[in-house]
């Protein structure tokens, strides 16, 4: 998907939200267990309760691979059912490996999955990620400032005159293909939204950390919001265990409305539209 | 299995090599292309060629990943082939996820697939790393110096006075379970070995960029020993393609020989064992 479709996609539905679906077997509602494929059943669920306000989501992968073969075959069927519909759809999957490795990825995630996205650590450097900025249309997201305690760790470190996470924000900048490249900014960091915005004017940041980890949208958006929006907002716990009865889908339909909601008036405030 | 174990293993066998099972379909030769599992099929004459001249097989997941659920299977038999025999098994999978995700991988590699061990990058933080240091006689291998050419970009990084890979490795150590740490640093910095050798003077180091990369076994050896050997060398490419014809197995197990044989002299001059 190109990020002028993705905009588009936005001023329809009136909304960046992305839904996180970390679908956890530990979490669903105990009436799914009897089905056949209990995840699957919980991702159909909840993504018919939410597709028209959101227009992302984001299968995190460390639920499906948990489960071995069969959450590969869960991962599978949920991606298909999202692409019925038009949604950005990204492989939450934090790699990072190099040369061939990062190629067998990409193939993996792009070609035979069928995702648009794919999410990348930057520890490894260059060639662990430019092999994912070789695909039309598909875009790899790099992991730059995380909504996690751990984040202060390192990519607060000051480096050379700069913070850690803004030297990787800089130097992705100048790979080749950088431009089919996302950047995850942690809604937990509002007071770096400004600076993050400033180094990167274009790209589409994806944004985790609001609702469960207590990032501010409204903050976060006037901050961080470019002409074509540029934001894709995740909730993942909020929106998925808004309710842990047979009513759960109602729930997460509701949560993901609230959002959404909140998004259109930002729109308005932000871009004018 | 526990480093004691381990380091009773290397003296055993004379030899600190983990193979590096990189299994690439378009590598493989092209006779097994025919049997069920070609993948499964070639690990398995790659292993049993190897088996009696290494300690560690490290299975690095892109590879199998790629491969969708088929490729998990053929992931699962490899590991229960390996644990037939004594070695030290190592997921290459270079995840870095935070709190209940974390746990959800170190549950799969653990507890299903039944590894000892875990590549971790540490771009997140503690939090991403500290779930999988909670397991007896299981292992995470943190990536701090890593062998390939984008290792420059920030692992080399001067940060608050030490490079970004020294402040890894000193303040890893700190976390609750650093116990459990092992570390990768390339072989292809033999001038970082002995400077990240006194920083931990007790871990194993997982070490890749021997062979094809570059790497200098005797130099590395000589400055990375510690007294329970500490070194895990890796090669992959240069056993598994050591031939790409029906003789392919004997081929690799020469390969295996050959570092072994380098091996057993480095421990009788390092060691003087």
């Amino acid at each position: 998907m190109t990020s002028q479709r993705l905009f588009d996609l936005i001023l329809e539905r009136r909304s960046y939200l992305c839904v996180g679906l970390d679908t956890d077997p530990a979490l669903i509602p105990k009436h799914l267990l009897g089905e056949p494929d209990p995840i699957f059943a919980f991702n159909k669920a909840i993504i018919e309760a939410t597709r028209d306000t959101c227009v992302a989501y984001k299968p995190n992968l460390a639920f499906y691979e948990s489960q071995g073969a069969a959450g590969w075959e869960s991962l599978r069927k949920t991606v298909e059912l999202i692409r019925l519909s038009e949604h950005f759809i990204i492989a939450d999957a934090k790699r990072g490996d190099i040369g061939n490795t990062a190629q067998q990825y990409a193939r993996a995630f792009f070609d035979v999955l069928g995702v648009d996205a794919v999410t990348i650590a930057p520890y490894m450097g260059a060639d662990s990620v430019t092999p994912f900025l070789g695909h039309p249309d598909k875009w790899a997201v790099l992991l730059v400032l995380t909504s996690n305690p751990g984040s202060a760790d390192f990519q607060m470190l000051e480096c050379e005159g700069e913070l850690l996470h803004e030297r990787v924000l800089r130097l992705a900048q100048t790979w080749p293909g950088a431009e089919r490249l996302m950047y995850v900014i942690g809604a937990t960091h509002p007071e770096r939204f400004a600076r993050v915005r400033a180094l990167v004017p274009e790209a589409f940041f994806l944004v985790p950390g609001v609702g469960a980890q207590g990032g501010d949208l409204g903050a976060l958006s006037r901050a961080g919001m470019n002409k074509q929006c540029g934001l894709l907002v995740n909730s993942s716990r909020g929106i998925l265990y808004a309710s842990s009865g047979t009513d759960f889908a109602d729930a997460a339909g509701r949560a993901a409305r609230e959002l959404q909601a909140q998004m259109d008036v930002l729109l308005r405030e932000c871009l004018g539209r």
